[in-house]
């Protein structure tokens, strides 16, 4: 009945690996059960014994203090034992190989995985090999998808939004390199957001991009018109280069985001970034510590989004 | 009365810096401890609280992932505190040095070392320095010892075989730069093991191994002949030069382990390797895979064992 | 009526950035409450449940295995989570950028950070910058301070000397560079120690040296007498050509202390490194191992001094 990797037999998260194609219960599960693990009175996330005595491996073969580190204090915050295994590119050289190392690992008694991977499809690979007692979290592969990182982004557009199915969220800048971009456009869709907007010059999208039922702007000022929230994206500069950018300053006259084109947005739009931001890049820091961003309110969601989607598969 | 710098004066087990020497006694204690760390009816380790407050320092002068993980896994599994330092090897230039470095570390409250060095010696040397109120583990020193990983090669074949006595193990591969085939030969002449062969090619192979009590064989249809267990050892590629061996398809050609070869050991042989391997090269998939292979269960056992060694040494 | 950026409006202890201004109650409640924190009877220090549920980060923007660990093991005895984050100087080119990395560090939950930075002055920056319920202990900055160092220093003086007014206190060795012997100067010289002698080639003493209150002596004969205490500084190489030394040798002969050399001081005094030392540099290996050396003892009230202060941070 259902052929979800993600899901196991009785429509249950087994695996997280897209937001392409997760139900929408399945979403609000994760949303709600974050929403329980942030203490409202101080707004804090409240450590926890949910996952005591529980093997959580940090698997990154791409490196990144960041992501890593976010996994890590959510396994911590859960009184998981997490253990973080850098693993050099260079040392994977094949698929088979990826998958001895997941099965040693299995073998030293891992509960759930964390994987990063330039490669798309890594974490499906895995997921499709382990035994069912055996979580994997997507923690980013290749260009594919990213689904903890628009998880939060869903958490933070319903804590300052409240609902989905009235808004018009913009997304802004290299949609095509971009995992973080797939992984929102899939949520934003099954969350039921009426309209979806990216904005990017013809070299940073997709094509055929509108198949997945986005509006394509290459104009800022009238993509940004009246949205309600708008989602920057990093832009690296070794990328830019390829994109024939001219110049960082070039592309922020055109995509950065200023306080002067954030006045034809809403007057309540919310600004995001998943970070790390390119200050006088793509945003411009006076909207970057502006009022109406909520780009440190996405790193502390972020947390409590990830203690959710760990012990929701470990079903606790 | 006893001058083995692994025991104390009560013949207790005070370091574990190599098998040679080791009297049966400890090697059936180890053994006979791990298997108590193991969940009979889930085939899992468990979590306890053994050690506690105690501090335990991975001291890794050489790369290494698996090793120090396996370590750091039963560690976190006996509650210890562990302390990864990975010191690169340039900035010990002298034997002195590396004393500092462990007199700095006890100072810190160190309780137990587990070491890894590229120099044969550098455990015992750390070993013959501290008080005895520190114990030391050996985690591969130069191709000298690697005494865990053979403890849990012994563990194993107890496991699947029962007893030692009326048993003949091939052990395959480049025995000369092999720190786990040394400390495996030295395991299993204490544990009783009637018939101990080594099988590889002259170049691989220690002059005088004979010495040891082993059978050499040069030709792998004669050498695995009627074994019980057969223990492959990884090649190693800039070695496999060294050797003057053609390529790695002639290696496998001669001392890989194939379905076909398998055959002519006894119906129930079992197939051991320490990892990582080498598909294609030393062992043909079919085989790690296949039904006879026991290398995966090493791994779990690996923990057991370690857990085993930790509490030992700690006296609890 | 308080503006020293480490205290808070009550006078209380906000943040460990220098020892420069602190005053000498805060100094002696340190000292206090890490000897509290070492268990008399077995000269070990406890481990205790304070900071359960803390999360500390140590934020080194200079690699240092020696001293992130003295603090993780700080850490680990009050029981607090540890997130060990190193980030090469490389990805921080700008204060702004470093901001943006403890901003979402804080919006990960953090209440304390070690840190440890190439420039003078990042720790106080990052106080600076975040909410009064953060801490920031300064784990060395550039060539300016390195407080706890200093901290610990005091407490073995205290600790082997019993009381400061009565001292003779000689540094030896590269000041210039050292901001150890900064943050040692400034603590001495407010607890009270009526005389603090520098030693050093005129290439390795910063210019006005004597303003902070100290003696300045060329010839070590002359500067070792009658002293109660020798802080020995380690001679980094690089530094060592910037300074127009010839040689290793040569410093060993002007400035390197030796058992002779020490005859002139008290024969009491004791004799104190920071670590990690240059064995036949700036000292004798005779001297270092010797029986007036307290350098061991340093590195083990070093993790009393650092609990002590992330405690009293706290407010615990």
């Amino acid at each position: 009945m259902n052929n979800n990797p993600q899901l196991n037999r009785n429509g249950q998260l087994q695996h997280l690996l897209t937001t392409e194609g997760l139900p929408v219960a399945i979403f609000l599960n994760i949303l709600d059960k974050a929403e329980s693990f942030i203490d409202t009175s101080k707004h804090e996330v409240k450590k926890i014994p949910l996952l005591r005595g529980k093997s959580i491996f940090n698997l990154f073969f791409e490196p990144s203090t960041r992501t890593r580190t976010t996994f890590e204090i959510a396994a911590k915050h859960l009184s998981a034992d997490l253990f973080n295994l850098n693993i050099a590119a260079s040392s994977q050289s094949k698929g088979e190989t990826l998958l001895d190392t997941v099965d040693n690992l299995v073998a030293m008694h891992a509960d759930m995985f964390v994987v990063r991977h330039s490669q798309s499809g890594a974490a499906h690979l895995i997921a499709s090999h382990v035994d069912k007692n055996i979580h994997i979290i997507n923690a980013g592969d290749g260009s594919h998808a990213h689904p903890t990182q628009a998880l939060l982004d869903m958490f933070t557009i319903r804590h300052y939004k409240h609902d989905f199915h009235d808004l018009r969220v913009a997304i802004i800048g290299d949609i095509l390199h971009s995992r973080v971009a797939r992984s929102q456009i899939h949520a934003l869709s099954t969350l039921g957001v009426p309209e979806i907007r990216v904005i990017a010059p013809k070299t940073l999208l997709p094509s055929k991009i509108e198949r997945l039922g986005v509006h394509v702007y290459h104009d800022m000022a009238q993509g940004v018109k009246d949205v309600d929230v708008l989602i920057m994206l990093r832009l690296q500069n070794e990328r830019m280069q390829r994109a024939s950018l001219p110049s960082t300053g070039e592309y922020f006259k055109y995509y950065g985001l200023t306080q002067k084109k954030l006045y034809l947005a809403q007057p309540d739009a919310i600004v995001m970034h998943p970070g790390p931001m390119n200050r006088g890049v793509e945003i411009e820091s006076a909207v970057a510590d502006g009022k109406q961003s909520v780009i440190l309110p996405q790193v502390s969601f972020g947390i409590a989004v990830r203690m959710a989607v760990m012990s929701i598969l470990a079903g606790v």
